[in-house]
């Protein structure tokens, strides 16, 4: 089959690799019919983090083709969504969708090593298919369904771990793809006011047409703004969705007393400098987390099956795989507008 | 001063009573200029309840003519919002906003009982004004601030008592003005779909048009609709914002396994005949309460003053306080139309 | 095998039955080591609940003898405890170990019907062995993994269920085995102090023992005694353990403003007379349930392996299986001072 | 009246100030009869943070002898204890204990500036006397009520703050005054297990006692000795009570997926270098925080009132105030075993 290769810094190929096999009796083989490039694909474009020959992507959906005999969940011909972010699929966390907390330390994403080949490619071999592969609910777009797989499901992470209650006052980092779904997300929260930070027009202007309130960081200056708009108060609560060391600063730096910064940009720092003085005089919360994909589908499904929560658009381009290298291309140096990759098969 | 005076079965009058005098050092005088009829002041209305002289009312807005020298949150010429509900003011819970656990037992609503005099009048005494009197915050309509006194709170405390949360299916039974804020405020909590319940076509139309889906109750098979359009599961939460028996056992025959029943429309049932064998078989949750007001601001300011919720027009006739006798009668029997009925002065 | 049948009102006779088979490639089979009666054996035990034939039990440890292909977390020469409580084995709810939450509606207790023959038996066929088996884990007592199959799971449910915070007051009406779990499950929440209510002089002992305050309710007044022992406030979280409604009401009248009951005690009253103003004044909360067993086993595990939650002795009588008509005599009528009766395989 | 002063680097004497005059009518003036150092007021002692003539001191107890006329809670003549911190006394955070939270940005510990006099005195002005005085509850012993005022609501709100539930695996490092407090309280949320970590065999003995499982950190090597007594696993929640960047790190580093450090120790670092990328792969929680002292109150009272939370002994070295330049060095260098010091009056 073909699949999208990373063969260095800044190179991808669609090479021909062999099929996959069922990956036991708890697994499927599913034929993917839209797969997406996402911002974390490019740490690994960018070099440095994955071996080249690494099979790429970790956001599709597809039709399951092969499905082992202890699958339950799914079966062949269904039309079907993937998880990003694998487990053991044995332990108790990985059961309750939280493979984030698998107690093998079994937590892997699709694509990321040589071992666990990714979703840009005609196939995917996917392990306990009962855990991390679901139907495309009825109702739910393709596209949304794709989301589902990761953006959409880090963005809602990101607003359910920031404490957001009925009134709150919120600042969301960075308004790319998972920025502008942990704003959708965190409307769900009640909140009463969203500011909404990016460097870019375009964001800032899709934001605001989701009621968010624009603050271009342009001048570097974001947090003074959000600081002046709230009186001098802070935000109850910030979601960072840059992957920066500044944009958790800022992101902990605007935060009222008792507020909770929620980091969910990749960001892999082994000594932020973070400003604990600070964060004790006024008792802040810091969390941080990738994605427990699963978990968040039982809040995700019925919202977008009911159309609560309505998704903008993110794709800006649709590319056939045999056109991967260009997509990356686009994506990596924003050209063409480019906010998010589809490829079809 | 005027002030609205009931006199025996379905009768009130307004008389002339003497003007209220500073209730303590921490009390203040308030020159109302808005007050409305509520849903329970037709218990008193119609009889057994209150004493004939009771002064009616509990749900007001107005000017600070009067501040005792232990008040510091509001001065002299303030417009002010009135808590409905008080308590001894002294204890802990009073003091973090929720005289119904007051520590005294000394919970008590305006105009109910001889001794604390109501809100349908020109001036009323408010003890404890630091915690049961604020300031209408900027931005915020007079008449938003008029509900903020009883039906907002109470509704904001029925969808925060219901246990919602992002992804559920929510029913609430009962679209008078109580309900409708309750709907207004689970949509707060991001759920994927709320039946709104009712008898009355107008409601009903209402409630669509703020975004629930309908169920007409007239044919006496709400429950049933609401499980079929669920394919038999039922909903997560229900509110009850009627105050019958038998819409609370209807909140709760409709719940799903897990679900959380939440009554906030007064019933003081001394036997309603709870199922309990179905409630311990599919674990559920009944909860009930009349509003802590002052514990619902903190939330619903910001909120009305951002817009990030918005009410609907809930007061249907406005009148002169001289009319108060016409009122109770089109709110009592419902004539015109009559959903609300705000008094001006 | 030999097994414990249900043959009409009052009476039980061992009966050799065809050994039972592997339940799909999901299940196991457990040749039984330790059996109990539960109170809830009783239920049937008394008539009009099970079908003549039903094949009695739910409390049990032994050993895997065989298990299907599809099942990783035991195998076979396993020493294991089984959940009395099972649904369907496939949907989330089930997965996170909340069978009573089942979405196929499955949930079903082993020993009640004819269709899932009980523990009180040579073997025992269980379903979806990686959800509802565990291996017994190390350090934990054979005694107590009985415990951990029903009572135990259903004293903590009971715990976790009553909005236990540290410095609450608690009550708890029933100090059999459940109720003894529930005292010692409720002091993991960090209560200021424990009522324990019962009838029986060495129940009150024992509870004492634990460090609760007994509360004799002989003479009827158990309620007036807390209200008084609290100076008129009542408490915080009340627990019921008996299965009348009685002791629910009791439960729900002794809660302070703000309380929440929560009721273990097999209740299956379709009309219990709940006083629904006080609940309504009082801003009460009624939870009721049966437990989802291995939702608990996260929580208890390591509580018993560690020591730091110890279990008082609850068997009281240790018969061979051969001997269960007389075992059930005891139990039911309290014969000899019995309390709870293991058979030993 | 005589008053501990600091004079500048490691040095306090006892000298002659004004007596106090009351602070508004909402505050009160307390006669001390007892006051302790704690290893905050050290932070000054050192020099650098206060400036001299700072009359040091936040932890006392005593009567009251004067009360402004606002004043409902407390009367002259009564015995209380009073919050080491304290904020305006007027906004909502403040009325419900959490003057950390105080929306005027009033936050101040008594004796660290010298607009807020200290503890260490024969009188004390405390303003909104409602808020931050109580009366000392019956049967709490004095010691403990000194407690209250500081170490103890900072114990309770590190174990509070670190989400630990029934059955959880907690460390503790640090294991002085603060420490065994926040080990007393952990216990109060029904871990299965506590290490607690510090390198004097002394307080590890009593943290034996005490029922935790001690961790010599001599070695450097704390965090390695519980990843192996755990199996590999880490914690699921950590209180830092030392105030170093180190036992930070120690404490976020000790933790297993999904954990909560909960940072209680003075600490004013700038910019202690977090390991970002761990917290982000293992979805970690980082708190920190200082008292919001009376918040911790209604919890506290009851636990101290009933016995059921008891204290070690805390105060090695009972002096009188005279004696406080001996008193700060002993407490300062550790000497004769100095854990804490209590001067009477």
């Amino acid at each position: 089959m073909r699949a999208v290769c990373y063969l260095g810094d800044r190179s991808v190929a669609v090479e021909n690799v062999p099929d996959p096999v069922l990956p036991g009796p708890d697994g499927v083989i599913v034929a993917i019919s839209a797969t997406a490039i996402c911002g974390s694909d490019l740490h690994i474009y960018h070099g440095g983090l994955g071996a080249p020959g690494t099979r790429l992507g970790h956001e599709c959906i597809g039709t399951v083709v092969e499905a082992g005999p202890a699958v339950s969940g799914v079966r062949v011909g269904d039309r079907v969504l993937v998880s990003a972010v694998i487990g053991c699929g044995h332990c108790d966390p990985c059961r309750r969708g939280d493979p984030v907390l698998c107690a093998q330390g079994a937590t892997a994403a699709f694509g990321t090593t040589l071992e666990l080949p990714g979703a840009q490619a005609e196939f995917i071999a996917v392990p306990a298919a009962d855990l991390f592969v679901r139907r495309i609910p009825d109702g739910v777009r393709d596209d949304d369904a794709v989301l589902l797989t990761d953006v959409l499901a880090t963005g809602y992470l990101g607003a359910s771990m920031a404490d957001i209650t009925p009134g709150a006052t919120v600042a969301i980092f960075g308004l790319g793809p998972v920025g502008l779904m942990a704003l959708a997300c965190a409307q769900l929260f009640g909140p009463a006011q969203i500011f909404a930070v990016d460097l870019v027009p375009e964001r800032l202007a899709r934001a605001a047409a989701m009621g968010a309130s624009p603050i271009d960081a342009t001048g570097g200056d974001a947090v003074a703004q959000i600081v002046d708009a709230t009186k001098g108060r802070g935000v109850d609560a910030a979601i960072e969705a840059v992957g920066h060391d500044q944009t958790v600063l800022d992101a902990v730096g605007v935060l009222a007393s008792g507020g909770t910064a929620s980091v969910i940009g990749v960001n892999l720092s082994s000594g932020l400098p973070y400003p604990m003085g600070l964060a004790f005089l006024k008792r802040l919360t810091l969390r941080a987390a990738f994605a427990s994909v699963p978990m968040t589908w039982p809040a995700l499904f019925p919202l977008l099956q009911s159309g609560a929560l309505t998704l903008p658009e993110i794709f800006t381009h649709r590319l056939s795989l045999d056109d991967a290298a260009r997509g990356y291309d686009l994506f990596d140096r924003r050209l063409d507008g480019c906010g998010k990759v589809l490829f079809s098969l």
